[in-house]
């Protein structure tokens, strides 16, 4: 075993047989923790981010941060209705993606799927910065190595899910369930603190840059709608439940987005209490832990907590981006490589893929979660809105029963969020929207280009109709000859070997050698004479000591000789003991079989003599 | 033609025909100026160099560096004499490589060739920063892009010498004799002012950090050695002489020294009258030509000619470095590809080789000549002793007329040349002469090593006594069968075709598949039947998805059944019309060429088929 694949085994394990590939059910509780970690991390900067909008204009006007909250929340309550729907249609998991090729067609489709890339990268990279945010906010030490700590995250998770990491639900219960504790145990106990009158604010109160307009308004709102990033995921995963997968989904996406609610209001509640302002030091939620309960044991819990299930959230991206690239792959959109199943039966390029563009984006945000955000949502609800209109067109056409009340909680849903998305772009569109906005066209024709390239190669390539005409057919007869050319450069074994091997495969052959001014012509033909061949070895002269141009001319005209045929150029080569000694020799054979490669029934050949 | 040709050809010029390769005989004074700008250039900073290291003993000793210059141009008659010698011995060229190998051994030979070489760097390196330094002297807004401008000079003697600029001695007979005028002027000027009693020193008087030792006076003197490189030019090139060769060689050599003797001494001698102490804003020879001429028109020539001067002396390396790498190619020391003829018949290997080397040093060193120095002259002198050396031990063999009075001389060359590198060594060993002392023994090694390697491939190649054996005698018989074994991916035109070529050439085929997992065998075999081919088609299961485990196994199986024969796997490949259309193709091709290399009677040919 060579010392790549020693160590390729040691970080990656060994490989797995294909019958292992095998998907696991899930009970209520476990997919709740494997499937809502996206969902409901959010909490741990939603909040945040509205203030972040808000306090532009002073700090008194933090307090609007909870009906903006109360708003997102009935936002969530209307998208909630809407996937119920979705998971009735779409039993068997139905993605942005599906639902929208389906039912909306290709374009939409496509849209809906840059979409989602576009997402799932930027929730490994907001989930990892915040992340990170939160462990900077316990240890203020290690705030200047932000960057280097999420680009050491991405790449821990990019291992563990090339290792084969199932999303089992024991592995993840255990933080998100601490989390969800954590979060209640705080709003719980924060509120009695404040009934007691214990609050003891401590941020100064922060003068206006600006007056409170309508525009301020609608961005803290559309800050806030990160909170919603994540809700989708139960209705993708409907198949992952046990039986009858779509209530079960059902009942577990009302579960979450009750919990989700409920943690998202509490927060907002809380930092209203407690007058937090933003501070670039540490995130918010870490100030309302270290105000309530001071900078003890509680408080490391839920830093701590609020890492891991950030970290869930990242992976989540790690079962959903590879799964959305096998399906563009699997239709032409995407490159084939994204089909490959590696050693551990995952999709490693697509893994890799991921890691590598979130990897790009920490780094050029340096690890910045308030500058990551305007990105972020935007893809979202791109794909909500496409996913709910193919909703409607879905119960359009099925007209199944209650089809005539789907249609409209549809509906409605597809509006709120088309206006949703609306306000995302005019309010985030110069601190970074734009981007997404031309990388999701970008996405869609480079989708289109490939789909295009391969169906060009399968027209091209296609053997229907061929079968009667194949040459494959027809047995080998005795007048078909086969002309062969041996390049020789100088006599040696390696030569004889090539010339050997010219005998066994063809029947017409001719040894040449370009002369480019270091040849003594006539001892080289009087050492031809000795080897007593009936093969003629032809000597070009090349005055400017070109070998490719009169090779070229040769071989073009030896093979008008024989049309039809396939003529088999072959060129001797001997394989030194060791790489490095390769540099010694002149690498003329790699460089002719670039260069000599020309016609359709030309095939180069290298025969290896090994030293 | 493609645009890197076009671009190729505007840099360069067209291709020169072989025939058009032929050296210019010169005059004595034409040869004077082609061989001399190494010599004569060191003059612009030789004196500096002594000054550099007196004064750390204070100003007051700077008056040392007049009987410091006789002592080194006491030196320079002593080696200038032993290479009369040389020339009258070596009237085809003697280079230190050729005269140590001869009449030393290997050991000696590769020695000096070794030396040779870091020397012919390092004169690219020091001409050219010293060149620079005359040009920021003139110009101090220059100074801060002082590396830039050196890699830029590099870069310009690579292209000049890669377009095959010939060493005509027109062209380099204009900057030469302008050096020598105007640095005669200078101190025939100078010492005129003097004499009228005009000097205004400015120099400030400069307390000593150090009392002065021995040691160094020793160093100053090592310093000033620097002068003497470029002598051995003339021996080297006597052929480019007019007849009678070694009679104008010596003669041109005598005229050549002596310029260089006055020179040295009359600008040591201005220095100090001048009380110039080194500073780093300008030369020496710039604070003279100031002091003299004033900021005028005449400081500008002395500069400019300074400048031209030192270009010449590099590129006498861009003529000196490829043929000793031709040297050494030719005895198998050095790769192979250093005998190539360029398109301009130049040795162009050797010279991008040698202005990489010189850039890498410039870069190292910043540019400063202050800082190269102590690397120079060690390579110098070894190759001067051991040349001298050899002389001795040359006639002491010949025997020739008068072999005893020039044993004598080339005797005392030696001791007196082995005297001076003991003492280069010992006062720059901690400043950077110990790099060169560990480059060469690397560089010897490296000559061993490349050779035993040639030698081996040679034995191992060699066909002697192969005559009668030879398969490639005898007549292709009947019996004799010829198995191929032909990969199939997917069924398209491009397998039919790669079948129709395995017809041509086999008569033992089986086509093989290699189910990873994603091949429906059933109509695989159904789509094979409806070729009606009569070639069997084997179908691999692979568990663990790996394709090279199972086909390395059934193809040594395969070949088992046909010992003795070569046996040829053809892999399918189908060309795509532009090349970023493969990146949407496994590269399964490529990696399998790889991995299925291994039995010496395999071949493995790929048969393209282009869409």
């Amino acid at each position: 075993m060579s010392f790549y694949t020693q160590l390729k085994y040691f970080l990656m394990g060994s490989p797995l047989p294909t019958s292992a590939f095998a998907e696991e059910r899930l009970t209520k509780a476990e997919a709740l923790a494997v499937l809502s970690s996206d969902a409901l991390s959010s909490v741990a900067y939603a909040t945040e981010e509205i203030l972040l909008v808000l306090v532009v204009a002073g700090s008194g006007v933090l307090k609007l941060s909870l009906p903006i909250a109360v708003g997102i929340v009935l936002l969530l309550t209307i998208i909630t209705l809407s996937y119920r729907q979705t998971i009735r249609a779409y039993p068997q998991g139905g993605g942005a993606y599906t639902v929208a090729r389906e039912n909306l067609g290709l374009y939409p489709g496509l849209i809906a799927a840059a979409s989602l890339m576009v997402d799932y990268i930027l929730t490994v990279t907001v989930s990892v910065a915040a992340g990170i945010a939160a462990l900077t906010s316990a240890i203020p030490q290690l705030k200047p190595v932000t960057v280097e700590l999420c680009l050491l995250l991405i790449f821990l998770l990019m291992l563990a899910n090339l290792r084969g990491l199932r999303s089992s639900g024991k592995l993840f219960s255990l933080p998100t369930y601490s989390f969800i504790v954590t979060i209640f145990l705080l709003i719980g106990m924060g509120i009695l603190q404040s009934f007691r009158g214990q609050i003891t604010s401590l941020s100064p109160s922060l003068v206006p840059h600006q007056s409170l307009t309508l525009f301020i308004l609608c961005r803290a709102f559309a800050a806030g709608c990160t909170a919603l990033t994540g809700v989708e995921a139960i209705s993708n995963g409907v198949m992952v439940f046990k039986s009858p997968e779509w209530k079960n989904a059902r009942l577990t996406l009302m579960y979450m987005v009750t919990i989700l609610g409920l943690m998202f209001l509490g927060i907002t509640y809380l930092s209203h209490l407690y007058h937090v302002v933003p501070q670039e030091q540490q995130t918010v939620l870490s100030q309302l832990g270290r105000q309530i309960w001071g900078n003890g044991f509680f408080y490391y819990v839920l830093q701590g907590t609020t890492l891991l299930i950030l970290l869930l959230a990242a992976n989540t991206s790690y079962a959903d981006f590879p799964r959305l690239s096998y399906f563009l792959a699997r239709d032409d959109f995407l490159p084939r490589q994204l089909l490959l199943l590696g050693d551990r039966l995952v999709y490693s390029n697509g893994i890799i893929f991921l890691s590598f563009c979130a990897a790009i984006l920490v780094f050029l945000f340096k690890g910045q979660v308030n500058a990551i955000i305007p990105l972020y949502a935007v893809g979202v609800f791109t794909s909500f809105t496409l996913s709910q209109a193919g909703m409607v067109r879905h119960w359009l056409k099925e007209k199944s029963s209650r089809w005539q009340q789907s249609v409209m909680i549809n509906g409605f849903g597809t509006v709120v969020t088309a206006i949703v998305l609306i306000i995302l772009i005019t309010t985030k569109f110069s601190e970074g929207a734009w981007l997404v906005l031309m990388i999701i066209p970008l996405l869609v024709w480079l989708f289109l280009v490939i789909c295009r390239h391969y169906q060009h190669m399968r027209e091209q390539l296609c053997i229907d109709g061929l079968t009667i005409q194949s040459s494959s057919r027809k047995p080998k007869t005795e007048e078909s000859t086969h002309p062969a050319v041996v390049l020789v450069g100088q006599l040696n074994r390696g030569t004889i070997q090539a010339l050997d091997y010219a005998r066994t495969i063809a029947d017409q052959i001719v040894a040449v050698h370009v002369n480019i001014g270091e040849t003594d012509e006539h001892i080289l033909q009087q050492k031809w004479q000795q080897l007593e061949s009936d093969i003629p070895l032809i000597i070009l002269d090349s005055p400017y000591r070109s070998i490719v141009g009169p090779l070229r001319e040769f071989i073009g005209n030896f093979e008008a000789q024989y049309p039809g045929q396939f003529c088999t150029i072959i060129l001797p080569v001997f394989m030194a003991r060791h790489w490095w000694e390769d540099w010694l020799h002149n690498q003329t054979v790699l460089f002719l079989r670039q260069a000599l490669r020309a016609k359709k029934s030309r095939v180069i050949t290298t025969v290896r003599f090994y030293v």
